[in-house]
């Protein structure tokens, strides 16, 4: 039987991961006992909240141990099974991260229809990222109809739905990315009424000019010096869901930064803002809600998507510490096999 | 007649108020015309905010103009009225400042009913203090039986009534007040379990001994190091209304502090902390409801309070100066004259 594949941490990164914090290794193909199926990997998706998962800081989930396999969602095909409700050639949504194959009891995993959509999108736009924009935005930000609602990392997996959900809301949509490139995509394919680009200096005067009405919702990708630049453009009332700070995954220390603690919370307390932490786990109960929509703006080409795609699961490290740089365009995803989907 | 007197601002401060920067001076009885009435100023209320309208930083509210009159609600008395509605001998919660008297339409006031409490309560439990604890302990904080509520300014008159509310929603209230006295009265008149002097050093330690299981509600009034020392405490899905910053009132450049911004948002966003800020008027809509439940409670003897009462409108200013430095204990009041009530 061919070999697998599977890739572990190797060692804590200090500042940006390397090639070498993560160590490829062949494994055997596992045999699936009684009660077990054997999955083949797809897709496995890379998302930014890997990089705290290779980190032991003290964080709301528990880190990958070093020697274990990073971890990551699949989209995977059920290879054999010998288990009730599970039969070869299924598709499932699976935890079992960055390996070739799996062995499951069936518990963690989520069936898939390959007919209502292409499966990869389980890990995207109908997946965590597409869930996380909807919840974090509609349920936090609760943009009114006319507000400004501003993202960062406009053009990602979440970013890009949490504008489109905007605009859908009869919201006045605003990026923030990086690149022209990126910028372009989110104002003409998206349809974002504009996207700033965080990169060609003056962000300051550069957002608060796509914002002439200021600033209702912000949800809160990246950190750093993009979250300072929009603080003082944030209305009375505004919302901000923190999602993400990217901007400071790879941080040694806490950058300074020129907005000091005391000037954000006076700034709470004089517009009255609310800012709200999350995870997207949080929303579980909003999950038929967020299906049964936005599978059906996606169908009706009133939210579009976009996936960078990498081969192989030996290019996963690579990609990972590309996505951290923003080098990535659109939801990244490494084609793990290549399957009937 | 009487000559009247009123306090002017003659200067805006620079940090701390000094009494230079206030004018006391006689001014005439006024006299009613048609439709009007007059009052005689009973008792001022002397409230954090008042730094703040001193002050024509940007803010929510209108600062004070230099040669205006302070800002300030009072208790006040119907000496003679043009007006139906109102008779001599009425008592009114009016927002008309410090001075003696005034004139008034009287479309910006309340009556009071003195039977129901002493009068000055309208200025504390009863009042805009109460009301402010009521709708952001409750709307904001949303305390649950069992969980750990902290309030700093504990012995004020905001936090005084947030720890009793909080108690008798079968929370386990802890305050934080500066200096020995007023701890051991909140703990032992008001019924906190445990009150902590951030004066008598490493308050991180002891706010931590005090608070075994975390911290669920952070009732914000003073910012600063209580802020800083609150943070690291806060558990998964806290909730902080942010009502004051009295710490930074004075301040003429913000604090640095230890705490970096990136470290606050890093924390709202993994703890899934909501921060809000809030204005007593935002939550006029819960007026009935808090007059309903904190009056019954006052009445009932399950929520106290304490009046720190100086004597004469000439001593305002100083008042004022103590109180944004702790001196006072107990709600900040100013008898400025001696009626029926």
């Amino acid at each position: 039987m061919a070999a697998g594949l599977r890739v572990l941490l190797a060692a804590r990164p200090v500042g940006e991961p390397k090639e070498s914090d993560f160590c490829i290794e062949d494994m055997p193909v596992p045999q699936p006992g009684a009660g077990q199926l054997l999955l083949r990997t797809l897709w496995l998706s890379l998302d930014p909240y890997m990089r705290s998962r290779m980190s032991d800081a003290p964080s709301y989930a528990t880190p990958v141990a070093i020697g274990g396999v990073m971890e990551g969602r699949t989209v995977s095909e059920v290879v054999a099974s010998n288990r009730d409700g599970f039969a070869a050639g299924d598709i499932v949504l699976s935890p079992h991260g960055w390996q070739t194959h799996a062995v499951s009891d069936g518990k963690a995993l989520r069936k898939i229809d390959p007919a209502l959509a292409p499966v990869s999108t389980a890990l995207g736009v109908l997946g965590m990222p597409g869930m996380t924009a909807y919840a974090g935005l509609l349920d936090i930000g609760q943009p009114k109809a006319g507000e400004t609602v501003v993202v960062s990392a406009a053009s990602g997996a979440v970013g890009s739905v949490v504008g489109q959900i905007a605009k859908l809301k009869g919201a006045r949509a605003v990026g923030i990315a990086g690149g022209p490139d990126k910028c372009r995509y989110v104002v003409e394919q998206l349809g974002f009424e504009a996207c700033v680009d965080h990169r060609a200096g003056d962000l300051p005067a550069r957002l608060k000019a796509a914002c002439p009405k200021g600033i209702d919702v912000y949800f809160e990708n990246v950190g750093g010096p993009v979250f300072e630049a929009v603080v003082p453009l944030l209305n009375n009332f505004a919302r901000v869901p923190v999602c993400g700070q990217i901007a400071t995954y790879n941080a040694t220390e806490m950058p300074a930064g020129e907005l000091r603690t005391s000037q954000l919370t006076r700034a709470i307390l004089t517009k009255r803002l609310n800012l709200r932490g999350f995870i997207v786990t949080d929303f579980a109960a909003r999950q038929p809600d967020f299906l049964r929509d936005v599978s059906a703006w996606v169908r009706e080409g009133r939210i579009k998507y976009r996936e960078d795609v990498v081969d192989g699961l030996d290019k996963a490290p690579r990609a990972l510490i590309g996505l951290l740089r923003g080098e990535n365009f659109g939801k990244m995803l490494v084609r793990v096999a290549t399957g009937a989907h």
